[in-house]
C-alpha cells in the first residue's frame, strides 16, 4: 500500500547568504513548518541575487515538486530581484497588485508615504494572489504551486504562519529520538538491518533511521533519529531498534542524548 | 580590465538537514572560509541521504565551478552513500585507500580495532587522495577538483584547515559594511545608481552593494555591504556610497550598526 508523498523544495536567494555574513535560519525554519503540514522537504538551493540563478532554479524545482518556495530578494532596493526573475521564469509580465498597493499605501500612510521604491514591494508575477504580513506591511505572493517569501526570519515566520493549514499535504512526518553511549561504527549493522527491515520499497523511504554521532563530555554517543510518516510502522521500527540496541549491551537513552 | 573569479559550489548531503532537525552550519563555514582562498561559494544545494539526489547535484556543480565540496554522509552507517555517490557520479569504482585503511587501524588500535563498518570510512573513489583529519581519525577526500567533508561541522572545520593555502584563488573576497538609522526604501534609489557605477559589466560584479534592514530598539535601520576583490574599486564605492548618504542627511556608522 503505497502513500503520497507530498514534497517541497526552498530556493534560498541572497548573496548574504553566499558571502557567509548571514547564517541561514529558513531552511530548518521552513523544513520544521512543513513537517507539520505533512509535506516533505526534499531539496534546498541556495543561490545569488542573479536572474539567471534564480530562474534556473525555481524552473526546475516548480516542476519537480508539489511545492516550491523562495525566501528573500522581495524589498524595496537594488538587489531585491525575486519577483522580476520569477516572472521570467513563469513567462508572465509583473504588475502592481491593486489590493498589494492599497496595503503598502496604508502602512506608509504615517511612515512618509508611498514612494517609488515602496511601489516595487507592490509588484507580483502576473497572476499572484497574496500572503499576509502581519509583521512589516510589504506581502508575500503566491502563484500557483510557488509561494515568495521574505528572507528576514521572523516576516518569514509569519508569512508561513498565514499560510498554516491552507496547502494540502499527506500525513506529518514524524520523528523519535533515542540515543546511546556508543559510537555509531559499533552498531552500523543492526542499525543497517532494522533500517531495511522496515523502509520499504518506494522512492521514498515508509521509515528512515538516521544516525547522528557526537563526542561530548569526553565520550563518544549517538542519537538515532527514526522518521516516518505512519505511527504504527515508525513504533515498530523503533522497538526493534531498542531491542537490538540493547541485546547487544547498549543502554538506549529515550528522547535522545 | 577583467579578473578571473574562482567559483565553488556546495552540496550539502543530509536528512537531518532537510527535516529540520539539524540547523546547518557548513554553508556560512565554507562560505567565510572561500573568501580567504579568493574563491567564491556561487551556489549551494541540500540534498536527501539518496544516491540519485547526490549524483545530480555533483555532477552538475563540479562541471559549473572551479571546485565543488560536499558536507555530511562520509561515516560508517548505512546512511553514510557520498562515498558510492560520487564514484557513480564520476563514473569509476570505490576502493578502499591503503592510507585510509592503515590511519583508522592506528585510530582504533586503543578502539576496539578495524571493525567491516569502521572500514567503510576508508573506502574513496578511484583516484582520490586523502585530506587530513587531525580530530577523528576518517578522513575527507579529494578526487580533482571534488572535496569530500565530514558534515559535523567542527570536524568539517579541521578539513578545511588541513586544505587552506593548497587551492587555487583569486584574490580574496572583501567587504565593508556600513549603517544607518534609516529605512532602506528611503535610500534604495542612491544604493542603486552608486552600484551602477562602479559594479562593471561582468557576469560576477566587479562590486556589488547589498542591503540589509533591521528593526531593533523600536526603530528600522539597515546595514550596507560592499563587496569585491579590488580594494580600490572597493573603497571608491564605499565612499561615493557615505557620500551619497550623508548628502541625503544621513548619519553612517561605520562598520555597520
Amino acid at each position: 500500500m503505497s502513500e503520497r508523498i507530498w514534497t517541497a523544495a526552498l530556493v534560498v536567494i541572497g548573496d548574504e547568504i553566499l558571502s557567509g555574513r548571514t547564517q541561514d535560519k529558513n531552511i530548518a525554519q521552513l523544513a520544521t513548518w512543513l513537517n507539520v503540514q505533512g509535506i516533505r522537504l526534499a531539496e534546498v538551493r541556495v543561490v545569488a541575487d542573479r536572474e539567471a540563478a534564480i530562474v534556473e532554479a525555481v524552473d526546475t524545482l516548480r516542476h519537480r515538486c508539489d511545492y516550491c518556495f523562495t525566501t528573500g530578494g522581495i524589498g524595496p532596493t537594488h538587489d531585491d530581484i525575486t519577483v522580476d526573475a520569477i516572472a521570467k521564469a513563469l513567462g508572465v509580465a509583473v504588475v502592481v497588485h491593486p489590493e498589494a498597493r492599497a496595503i503598502l499605501e496604508r502602512y506608509y500612510a504615517t511612515r512618509g508615504g508611498l514612494t517609488d521604491a515602496r511601489l516595487r514591494m507592490a509588484r507580483v508575477p502576473d497572476g499572484a494572489e497574496l500572503i499576509t504580513n502581519r509583521v512589516s506591511g510589504a506581502p508575500g505572493i503566491r502563484h500557483g504551486n510557488l509561494f515568495i517569501l521574505a528572507g528576514v526570519p521572523h516576516i518569514t515566520a509569519g508569512m508561513l504562519e498565514a499560510l498554516t493549514g491552507t496547502l494540502e499535504g499527506g500525513r506529518p512526518l514524524i520523528a523519535r529520538t533515542i540515543g546511546c553511549w556508543v559510537g555509531e561504527s559499533e552498531v552500523a549493522e543492526l542499525l543497517r538491518a532494522t533500517e531495511r527491515t522496515y523502509r520499504g520499497d518506494g522512492d521514498v523511504a515508509a521509515v528512515a533511521i538516521g544516525s547522528y554521532p557526537f563526542f561530548r563530555e569526553g565520550r563518544t554517543g549517538a542519537n538515532f533519529v527514526v522518521r516516518g510518516t505512519d505511527p504504527a510502522v515508525l513504533d515498530a521500527c523503533l522497538a526493534a531498534l531498542v531491542d537490538a540496541l540493547e541485546t547487544a549491551g547498549h543502554d538506549v537513552v529515550d528522547g535522545g542524548i
